[in-house]
């Protein structure tokens, strides 16, 4: 393994007030990705690891990233979650609140964190609220959050079994798994979840994951960037356009 | 398509308070199985459509389950769905949150549906509470699930997006997905499902899922059940006491 | 199911010498996909069926594909066929040269089939060969298939297992396979199979899959033909040039 | 990573005639599945990192091994190649006769090497041949090897592109691989691959890599072998007769 990935292991990166992402494991680098790109490649054509690797991503070949892979340890809220979870290719696994009593950690956000629902995009919440109903509004969210994990004991101390009472828990509980996951489908999940599309919540997550792997895998990071990320497609229609203007690729 | 599925088409089974699940769309059906069965083996064996199935569950070669499916609308609480999109190799869509208003819909158990936390499986609840005891904490998760969607009705009402305000939603809430699953996944998610360990709600749901498998596709389900829902697995020095018994297969 | 497909179901479309794309069952239809994709949107929008279809492909959503899929019946040669398992979300039951007799069915190509090597990509054959060399070459290939076959029954005659014996059987065999596939993944696939870049063999088998897809899913044909198949992609320093020379999308 | 897969990486283990297995790369210990398993189970159990992976056989818990993972390198015949690939979770990527000359390497088995036909088994060859019918056919079969690689050599030389000339080598052509895969597929793997029903080839494939398995992770290979590679499943009525006869698990 390499000095980066090194540093990195079993540090928490802290997200969200109590949320974390920890590197766990990993295997490859930027080197294992330019070997298995130069498996489908002509014998004769030599390309150098960051020229391979920028090739991938432009002709969208994306098996030989598919050798190496990282694993997580990730607290988030069970919202969040609920996004990550359906990434298949990915392997979780998580702490069961059917075996142990939920901790009492909730995601509550403070009053400047509010957002207003967007009337443009039905999806996200972009603008800020009105400061005094922001701060009315986070406290609903604090006390709910409180009383539901009372709530949560109560039933517990009566003796009604974990798998039932953990079920009036809030869904900004937080929750810990781990996360195996191989970067060419990492790079599919970076590229929808750092979307401004995306909810802002797993977007900071998306965050610190790319962090880590702009530091484990820094060339990949580089063209995923400049040619991946941020690429726009062209239809038949908008070619025959941009001809039109003359304009060739 | 044959009769007995379009029966099933489009009707409501019920579970739970508020949940259900339907038959949406399928393909395939024992014919198939044992036909796909036919192509894996020697051309001089001639078995008929139901030995040729007991022989797959016998002999635990599942392809020739793959290429049937089934596809299922279903309501369940976001809890239930935790455990269902675990089963990775099934689509599913689901209902958004962040598109559109949550519906007043919640898993509210009555006080003789409450269970105890098993002392001896530390997974399950199995035996009922006391009556009055059970009768309090009916009362509060109804409360509870009362008051979080009155909160959550007046954070959107105050401008709060969409995407914030589900999130103190309690995990007893139900959704509405549509999940495609083939019929050999589907038969590995009913073996863990319909255990005893499993946790009764979605227990609940995997026998109707059961009950439809059971009318489309009669002889996969009878062979299902007697060969593989119910086996037991010997180890090596578990046989080898067999053996010593004069017992053999 | 539509009438389109009725038609379709069980007529084999030929291909190369001895080769044919059959389809065996299907499951959605143009409507099923609009269904799907109304469920990630925004109750307020109102998109026709075919609108929401072209979204899709314009958004790179391509999760309401998943819930149709196909079954074809394939016969091809087996050098093909090492092409097409590669798409590992496919099914694919193949008839086993273990438990029967391999049937004397061998892709020769005409003389005006053989290809020279192109010199600038170093992929693809291109050019035709010389007409008096091409004649001798389709010759060989005619020969040593015949050989191969011989050889392959004597050794059976000679009472050599047939697992051993198929091993000097030619790639350009043929053999049978049923394949499964969903339409996302077969959008994947046929994006891949109908570039020029793939090898000849595979199109012609891309193109009758693709003319069964036209006739059972017309809109989604069409769109994937407009904004997904003939796309390309631009990188960010792409797109400021463009923005320099006042192009705007 | 340990001392024991140090001192295996690289090392190439060879197989058939020109055949290998190399472990390149890889991913957990023994320790890492103990630690998966404790998180699905009750805190208050404590249990031995030994007894957690034998539970995880025991209940057939497989999920504590997704989240490690080996990379080997291989050198094998392509109908090898041709059952490996069919095992659709791994990643493989392969050397591709596209792209550059196929190399000098086929599988030609000696005459003590050939077996016979079984009558009782459809799928396999089981005892040896008479000595001098081995030997013609060993001889045949070399032949057609040396036979098809020099009229590959001369269709290239007459400028017949490569995608086209190779589809007329044998089925004993070796090729090299790389293949990833998580040690819960790589155990599923191993449990069709060593039975005695897999084809003898890829059985010394298989043994090799059980023999790596067996050094890196030696508690799950321990209990693979005692639990999951040879237990026996009874069904309902195999069952009730046992109880008849007094016997209990």
């Amino acid at each position: 393994m390499q000095d980066q990935g090194e540093t990195f292991l079993g540090k928490k990166l802290h997200v969200l007030d109590h949320g974390f992402v920890r590197l766990v494991d990993y295997m490859g680098s930027d080197s294992t990705v330019a070997h298995y790109a130069s498996l489908g490649r002509a014998h004769t054509t030599t390309l150098s690891e960051e020229e391979s690797i920028k090739e991938c991503f432009r002709l969208n070949q994306l098996f030989p990233f598919e050798q190496s892979c990282l694993v997580f340890q990730i607290r988030l809220p069970i919202y969040v979650m609920g996004q990550l979870v359906r990434h298949r290719t990915a392997k979780l696994n998580s702490f069961s609140a059917r075996y142990a009593k939920v901790e009492d950690y909730f995601h509550e956000p403070k009053a400047e964190e509010l957002r207003m629902q967007s009337s443009s995009n039905k999806q996200v919440g972009t603008d800020l609220l009105n400061t005094e109903i922001a701060e009315t509004c986070s406290q609903s969210i604090h006390k709910l959050s409180r009383w539901g994990y009372q709530e949560y004991l109560s039933l517990l101390d009566r003796g009604v079994c974990r798998e039932q009472a953990r079920t009036i828990l809030p869904q900004n509980m937080y929750t810990t798994i781990f996360w195996k996951i191989d970067l060419r489908n990492l790079f599919h999940f970076l590229r929808l979840r750092l979307h401004t599309d995306a909810q802002k919540e797993i977007r900071l997550y998306a965050e610190k994951i790319g962090f880590v792997l702009s530091q484990l895998f820094p060339l990949c990071w580089k063209h995923f960037h400049e040619v991946y990320l941020s690429r726009i497609s062209l239809s038949c229609s908008e070619l025959a356009l941009l001809k039109r203007l003359n304009v060739s690729f």
